[in-house]
Order: C-alpha cells, then sequence, then structure tokens
C-alpha cells in the first residue's frame, strides 16, 4: 500500500488543524494497516486543537491526530496470525510495550511506556491508520459502523462501571458528558438499583436520564445535595460515586455524597492539582477509590461487546453531530460550545 | 460497683488534664464493668491535652479521656451472655450504634453513629470503664498485659496491612511513630517481599528497621526517592504505600512511589485539606485506595490474636514509656517532644 | 403474653404433622415475641412432614416446625433496644451463638452452633413466634405481607447471586424451583447478560422464563447442552453456574457447561454424596466455587430491600398457591406432586 | 540452526522412553530457539514413561518430551522483539491459542487450546527446544540453574498459594511431594500463621517441615483429625487447605479440616471421579474452592521471582537427585520407588 492519504495533523505550534496529504504508514511484522471508515472527536482531541498546556508538553508537531475509530483491514504485516484483510474492525489505541510488568499481567492499559495513538504516535483521523495485531479488535456484525467508532469512550465508561460492583446499588455520577452518559447507561444494564446524574448543562441531563439516570440534577442548584442523599438508604449516601468531569467542585460534591464504606471510581482528569478533605471524605469513612485510566485488556473489550450484542445498553443517543472529515472544524465548533455530546466524523464517505 | 474512682478528665477549656475523682460507671444490662489494670497513651490524647482546633470541637468537657487500656471484668449486666466476671480484657473502642446498615454487615467501625470511647464518651483513664459487652475481647494467656492494653493502635496497624493483600508486594510505609512501626513488623509477618520506611526522626527510623523495615530513610533527604526506586520492581516504584503520618508532604511522597496498578491505605489523619496530582498520581496510574478506620469488628481482632499467640511480631520495642498513672504528664511531655513512641501507664499498681 | 397458642408440631415418629395448642413461648431480655401473619411452607419442611433420613436424624419430636413467616411485634424483652412493638416484621431464622468467629466477623449464617428455627428449635407454623433482637428484620411499607412471608427463601436465592459477581456474565440456573425462580428474576436485575434455566418440570421452565430466563430447556432432552454452549461466547461455556436443585445429574451438567475461568454457586443440598470429575470440570478449567448457606446477616437483607423497593425484581409468581393455617396439609400435598412452587399459609385469617 | 540434536522421545506403545537423535527444531518468525542445560522430570514425564491410561489418550508417539527447563536462547525469529540471543531463560510450557478470551484477557493459562510442551508437542528433554517468544522468562543472575530448571512446579506452587489470601491463616497441605513442600515454603513466605501437612510418606513429611511446616503428620494415623484440629482457632478447623496429592482420601481429610468460611484450592489431579459430601463439606460450611491449573501468565512468574531474589523461599530440598540426561532412566525409577522428590538432569554437561 504505497502512495498518499488525507490526515488531519496538528502542524504548528499554535491553535488549529490542518487537513493535509502525508504517505500511508508503512506495516511492520506484527502489524496491521486499516483503512478507517468512521472516526469519533474525543475532549483530548479538542485539547489538541486548542493548543492547551497539556497538549503542547505531550504531543509533537506533524502528529497525526484522533483516537476513535473503526474500519477495515487491507493489509497484514508477515508475522501477524489472527487478523485477516478484509476484517472489520476496531482497536485499542493504548499501546503498550508488550514486555514490562504490567503488559505480562493483564494491565497493558496502565504500561509505563504506552504510546496512545494521535497522542503520542500518528493517529486515525486519516484514510489509513497502522495498529499492531495485538490491539485490534474485530467488531460483531450486530454492532452499527458509529457504535464501532466510539469503542473507545464506551470502553472507559465500561471500565469505571465494572471496576468494581454496582449490583444492587445506588451510584451517583459526576458529569453527563459523552462519558458520563454511557456510565449511566451501562450502570442500570449492569444492576444497580438506582442512578443519579449531576451535571450543569441541562440538555445533557436531559440526555442523562434518557440514557438511564432515574435522577438528574445541577450540583449548584440549593438543596440538592440534602435530595439527593434523600433518596438513599438512611439518608447516608451513595453506595457508589463514579467521576467523569474532572472538576474539582463535582469531585468534592461525589466524596461528600458518598457513603461509609462507599467505593469511587475517578476517570475524569482534573486541570490541575485537587484539594481534598482526606480525613473526613475517605478515612472516617473508609471509603475505596479506584482511578481508571483505558479500558482493560481485553476484558473491558468483551463487556463491551456482551452488552452490545445482548442489546442492553444504549448508545446511539450520545452521537449528537454526524459529519464528513473535510467539515471537522464545525464538529470541534460544536463541542467547544457544549453543543454536542459526541460527534462522529464519516472519513469512508468522503473519500 | 458504688463509689469513686480515679480518673482523668478534660476539666477546662484550655490544655491540660485535670486527675480527680468521678462517680464509678453505671452499668446497664447489656454492659460489663471493667477495672483498668494498664492504659496506653494515644496522639490523639495529646490532642485533647493540648486542645487543639480539633479537639475544642469535638470533645465535651468534664469526660474522661483515654481508649487504649486493659483490666479485668468486676461486674456484667442482666442480659450480658458472653463475658463473665474476672475475664482478662481489652475492648474495641468505637461503640456502633448496632443497628444502622454498617452496624449489621460488619462494618461497625465506620457506623455513622459511632461513639469513641474517651473523646464522645467517658474513656478508661481511670480506675474503671463501662463497655457494652459486644465491643469487650478477651485476651490470650498468652498475651502480656502491656501488649493487651495497646491492642487499640496494634489493631489500627494490622488494618491497615489486611485491608488488602501484601503477600509478595513490596511496601512503603510513610510515617514511623507507634503505628508506622508495627505496621512494618505485620507486614513482614503478613508475607511483604521488602518493606521500606520514611519518617523524620532518625531514632524512630533505627526503631523500624529493628521492627521490620529493610530500608529506611528521611523523605528530605536528596536522592532519597531515586534511590527507593532503585529497589523496586524495574524502578517502577513500590507496589503498596502505607499511609500513617497524616503529613501532606509524605502522602505526596507516598503517592510518587506508588507503582502503577499498585494499591494505598491511608490511616495517617491531616490536620487539614490536602492536595494531590490526582491525574498522575491516582487516575494514569490505575491505583486503588483505602480508607481505613478503626478495626474490623472483629476480624482485625482475631488477626491480631493470631499473629501475636504464633510470636509472628513484634510489639514490645514501640513501648518505650511505662510510667505510674499519675505520672501522666511525663508521659505526654516525652510525647510531644518525639522521643516517646508509646507511653503505657500503669494504673492497677498506683491503685 | 400468656396463654396458648395454634401450632403445627411433629409429634410421632412418623410421617405426618400435627396442628395442636402448645404455650406461647416466653420472650428473654433479649428476644421479641412476633405475632405471626402469614407463613410460607419450604421443602424442608416437607422433608420434616415425610419424615426421611435427615429429618429423623436432626429433628426433636415436639417441635413447632416453619421458618418462613412475617407478623407483627407484639412484646420485646428488656434488653430489646431497636425494635418496638408494632413492628411489622420478618426474621433471619439462623440463630448464631452471638460470640464465635463466625458470628464476629460478619459471617454468623455459618455459626458452627447455629439453631435453625423450625428445625432445631421452635419455629412459626404458629400464632406466635420468639426471635433474639438481632435476627429481627423491619419491613419496608411497600413490601407485602406475602413477599415479607418468603424472605427466607428470597434471601437465600440474593446471597446466591451475590455471592460472586454477576454483572454482564451469562448465567445458568440448574433448577427451577421457588428458589431458583428467584434466582433468574435477581439475576437479571442484578446485570446478567443472558439467563439459562435447566428444569425437568415443563410448568416450572415456563414460569422461570416468565421470571426473567432468556432460554429455559429439560437437561435430559438431546442435543440440550450443544443448543445451550451455541449461545455463550465463542461456545465456551457459560460464565457462571447458579446450582438451585441439589440433583447429581443436574449439578454434573452445570459444570460440564461453565466455562473455563468460570464461578459456581452451590445451595441446593444434596441428599447423598456427589461424584466429581474434579480434574476436567475443575482444576484444569480453574473455575470457583462457592458453597452458600443462608443469607448473609445482613448484607443480603438490605440487598433484598433494595431490589423490592425500587421494583427491580418479580416475586410474585413463584407463589402459585394460597391456603389458610388449618387447611396446611394441601399445601404440602401440591408440593408433593410438584404442583406448586410456593405455598403461602394465612395464620393471622384464621385467628 | 540447522542438524540434529538428542531428544528423549515416545517412540512405542509400551511403557518406556527412548533416547535418539532428532533434528533441531525450525524456528518461526515469533519463535525463539533454546539451548537447552538442565531439566526437571515432573510425575506427568512418569505418566509417560509408564505409559498409563490418561498418557496413551494423550499423547502421541513420536513426542520429545519434557516440559520442566531452563537454557539460553540461541536463535530469535524475524518478528521477535524483547528476547535476545545470550538470554538464560526459562518458559512457560502452557502455549495458549493468543487470540481467545481466555488469552486476551490474562487468563492463557486456562487458554481451551492450549498446547503444553512435552506432552501435546515437543518438549525439552532435548538439547535445544522452540518456544514462542511471548512463553520466554529470563532468570534472575541471582537464581541458580537447578531451581531455574523447576520454575514449571515452583509457579504451580505459588499459583495455589497466591490464588487467595493466606496472610494471617493456618494452612493444610494435602500431599508433601515436590509441589506440597514448596506449598509449604511459599505459604510461610507468604505469611501464613501456621502450617500443616499430611502425607503417607515419612520421609517426606521431615522435609515438609524442613521446608515450613509446623506440624506434619500421616492421615491414616488414628486420632490425626482430632490433634490438627486441636491447633486450630476454636477447633473450628483450617482457614485453608491446599491440595497438592489428587489422592481422594486426602482430598476428603482436607475437606473435613477446613473451617466453616475458609477456602481450599486444589491443585492435585485425581485419576478418577472423587465423591464428595457437598452437603456438609462445601454448602453448609459456606466455604470456596479454587480450581488450579499451570501458573498466571505471567503474574505468577513476577512473584516467583520476587520470592527468590529476596531470598524469603526455600527451594534447593526438593531436589533430591542429580543425574546427566543420559542416566535418565535411573531418575525416573528413583521417583517410581518414592524416593526421589524432585531428579534435575544435566543436558549441557552431557553434550
Amino acid at each position: 500500500m504505497n502512495g498518499e492519504m488525507r490526515a488531519l495533523i496538528k502542524e504548528t505550534d499554535a491553535p488549529g488543524l490542518t487537513m493535509t496529504t502525508v504517505p500511508i504508514p508503512q506495516v511492520g511484522m506484527r502489524d496491521v494497516l486499516i483503512q478507517v471508515d468512521k472516526v469519533g472527536i474525543c475532549g483530548t482531541d479538542l485539547h489538541i486543537y486548542d493548543w492547551d498546556e497539556w497538549a503542547k508538553s505531550r504531543v509533537k508537531l506533524g502528529t497525526v491526530i484522533g483516537h476513535e475509530f473503526m474500519g477495515r483491514v487491507v493489509k497484514t504485516g508477515a508475522a501477524v496470525r489472527n487478523v485477516s484483510v478484509g476484517d472489520r474492525v476496531t482497536a485499542e489505541g493504548h499501546i503498550g510495550c508488550g514486555f514490562c510488568y504490567c503488559c505480562r499481567t493483564g494491565q497493558g492499559h496502565i504500561c509505563d511506556k504506552v504510546d496512545i495513538i494521535g497522542v503520542d504516535i500518528n493517529g486515525c483521523f486519516a484514510d489509513y491508520v497502522r495498529m499492531p495485531e495485538e490491539n485490534v479488535w474485530r467488531l460483531h456484525p450486530n454492532i452499527s459502523d458509529e457504535v464501532g467508532a466510539i469503542h473507545d469512550p464506551l470502553g472507559n465508561a465500561m471500565h469505571t462501571v465494572m471496576v468494581d460492583n454496582v449490583s444492587g446499588r445506588t451510584v451517583l455520577i459526576i458529569g453527563a458528558g459523552t462519558i458520563g452518559m454511557l456510565i449511566a447507561s451501562i450502570a442500570r444494564a449492569a444492576g444497580a438499583l438506582q442512578i443519579a446524574s449531576l451535571d450543569v448543562n441541562p440538555k445533557k441531563l436531559e440526555l442523562a436520564r434518557h440514557m438511564g439516570a432515574d435522577i438528574v440534577g445541577d450540583p449548584r442548584q440549593p438543596g440538592i445535595e440534602e435530595e439527593l442523599r434523600a433518596n438513599t438508604r438512611g439518608g447516608r449516601g451513595y453506595d457508589v460515586m463514579l467521576e467523569a468531569s474532572g472538576n474539582e467542585a463535582g469531585i468534592r460534591t461525589g466524596f461528600r455524597l458518598l457513603r461509609s464504606g462507599g467505593w469511587a471510581a475517578l476517570l475524569g482528569i482534573p486541570k490541575r492539582d485537587v484539594s481534598f478533605n482526606l480525613a473526613e471524605d475517605v478515612i472516617f469513612k473508609g471509603i475505596t477509590i479506584h482511578g481508571v485510566n483505558g479500558r482493560r485488556m481485553f476484558e473491558t473489550w468483551y463487556q463491551v461487546e456482551g452488552f452490545l450484542k445482548q442489546k442492553r445498553i444504549t448508545v446511539d443517543p450520545v452521537i449528537t453531530h454526524r459529519l464528513p472529515l473535510e467539515r471537522y472544524a464545525e464538529g470541534f465548533d460544536a463541542m467547544r460550545r457544549g453543543e454536542a455530546v459526541k460527534v462522529v466524523l464519516d472519513v469512508a464517505g468522503s473519500r
């Protein structure tokens, strides 16, 4: 597969992205080449577009961005054994080193030397993307292209819910973005008793309710904490708190509303240090906190497949915008304005 | 049992304690009366003595202080079934309500309505203390009176180590006070591979090494983090971090030195909010944090008994000072000066 | 509360039960007296009625039988603190010793000295039953008397499902009696992906489907194992096997259909030793097996309350027969003929 | 690497093995070729030598036998990334398919399509053995060649102990062969409180005591069960039972001596179906049973390395016989007579 392809890259040390033409990636012995059909825009891509401090410190100029995608395998390296040309696939975008303690014990998602596509190495906002065979995930025929394209955040949400047990428990979700909403749907399917969702955006809260939340609210609304607490066993607070906002005030609210002996999963990434009342909110309450990063390879992926195949979860409503690849800027704008939840770009259609 | 008894109480709204005479407690139907033989001074007692902000906000004037003790049962209420006059005992000082969700599911140590003796209700720095039958713990004959008297902090240390699994893991302990040292001894017995202990007091570090730490160090010493890290698998950091200092800098050091996928237990109580790099130290690393409060009722107590009976743990070296009850002020002073680790007061001998 | 009451007792060393009059139980300091309103007949009661080998070896003549009930508190002992006259209650029928290792560590359901009401001591097929305060469970107003009366088997089913995690897993249930059916409903609510139920009684299978099973079948039907296996991931077998039949052939079928790395919970009581292919079915597959007895005190009870309050589980359809206490023999007959699933006897109405 | 090599093969459909010459294995793109230095004889090899029913049903004539070894890498396939010529290594002998659910979720040891070297495909009783790169394990310099050669059974023992938690628990080991003895040493290091070992061979029991058992006994000795039970908390039985005999009577004894709420790990392979009192020994006691197969890839291997590097476990005493490869028959004979525990054959020295 020689020649060139379209790609959206971070070209200059300033806000913005550039649609350009770059060489199609070369495929190593253990790699496959995937022709990209659909991609999703993530908040991370927006950070790179806007070129914030984090992006500047991490992303090299010239990188093809994007990490949410699906497509078809068009070429396989000589040592590839389990993936074939024609396979309809997505892929785990965290590429571990494959040989460290984490990678060899089923924790490759937290490999210290991980390369993330679209951040550390070239990504998928392009006609083709190269992936190691081990990272490729075949899509079940019942799963649509669009849902296939957003397996990355769907997996984040699944990992967050399944990092501990939600069966028969009351669950509080902080943040109703793409992942917060997907968490609501998954927590419902995974056996949560009752689900509350907090966000400052009323439109997103409405959607969260549609996705599975029993109660929604704005954390700034007076009396909201008392109201939520009243819904829990003995007014003692939620059994489980799932954090998908990365917002300091949200995190603090979440811990206050978590009951003694409960557990929390933290997925949202705060931009700066967060101050905690460790004594009252963690130690005296004897709670357990799980940091959640990426997706477990590949337990999380099997869980996603299982819930989708059995139609136990709702995913489509989070996709609020669909655009051809060329109109990517409109998608980024809709996200920046808080209008869009998930934007899916069509790469195949505009080829 | 009518009459009066000696007691150390918090009498006035100012630093200091008062040795005085108060009525012997009345015993309810489900209670027992224990004649106190030996007691231990805890850092919490020092806070009450010094009358800091926390103490002022929590302790009522007139309270008999102290929560670490052992003695003998001298009277039992009419409905008591399993404790007898003459039993040599200590007791769990967290008195749960007995009927809430936590109390009825084996988590009484985090009951929301818990009363702690010597803090919320009258304690054990006295000739007699009243305890509900359920809280009483019989001491095995092989266990000395002194060790019996400090089962409370020994149980804190045991709970911290056993809240998750240390077998075959490298363990970093932050803080080498009484509990930090006991943690070293217990972690060794519980199967830790290698133990490091950090503190700013060189005398305590020496004792921690004696108690089971393989490596000790002062966190302020240049290069110490690199040196510690070099002792861990692939330089990736410790598998387990056990926090017994409550010191913000110590907590932050501990989290930096914890490996991806590791776990931490937090027992030390910070005096104020603690600021965290939640993204780098918790979320990206995918770690698990356990808040640790009190002792599990009564799993922790059985574990303490088991390790002591089989002589697998070392406790005596932490008791650095022994004084008659009347000379309590000397004990508090030695603690305040950082000279003492654990001070045991003899109540029986001075009766 | 002096005087006499109606009671169904095991009077003679032969099949049958006797409706008679006995003294109302005396209430100890920590006990309560409950006026019984409704009771459920359990398979265990049928064994006592039919006086099989197990019953002869365990039950003393003269015992009031029955352990499933609900009613109202009419008297409380002097040391009772948390239960009041008038409370509408059911109770945990396993009365632990309260002071052994199991009882003091939240495992009272497997206390070695447990007394089971209606088996080891007097039970609830009577106008009144005495229970220790600790065993009493208040019924939420939203829960009907009938459902309250069968909290015992509902708790068995809940314990079986919640002993490990079913979220996102395929579940095979062996046996579609009362408990097997309740397991289907609970597993669905607790997040199971797909549920199969096996039994030899087609009427019960139909009901199991109604309760939540996606697939039902008779294990004797040719090709059934292949058919079931085809529904599982890669044909590898079920993630979870929940045994509620106690039947040797059923147990063996269940283990064959469990995938490598899966887990099983065993609740059904086999009448004699069971022969296992331990090598193929347990060791090589690396599975985990949980023996399930009674209900966790009181985690299971809170779970039952939570699922009932939120209306996430279906219970009513298992109650196929309702009779006044006096017509108890008809209920036993219907069970013996396999016609009845759960028979509820009305004690209050016939008073 | 062309040419021929020595190899011990199963040549004819009758008891015995044949030392012969076969071609050196070809190396695929993802494989490495290892020159074998030392090997261990396993009970499995003895079954193949003696050609029992199991061996006949599983092993193809012509197979090079042996699966315990260490050596040096002499060639690497073109796609190999992390192993280099000259590396001193052993390897995981269970070769999973790499792409099924188990293989992709860190449970490759129970892959349904696993090939075991020396059983399903050619093994290591030869001058060279071929292994997929993923299965290769580098030996730390502090680990001797002999201990390196028996990492397979050492890993079995480690997996058995670490499949659940032994810290602070009393442990009963059934069987004092190589693995039973290694379990004693590992359980001690992993934090067990007290260890009992049962076997019928007094010499092995003596060695087991040396390896870490506190109490040893012959299960046929009258009163032994009472004596063992008396050593446990309240006479209630052992917290943990680790089965390494595969003997039905041993398994039944083990379950009888396990306390309510305890856990068991089963590693020994019974030759035929085993009959259980499932009601009394599993269900009423509410115990948990883990089937143990192989070694977790590669958590178990890291645990082995950790305990060996820190010198926390004793391995050498289990190696009772050392012979050059050619004298393999003497080693098999010593095992058959129960004289040998572990026999190590020197392949390098006789080259």
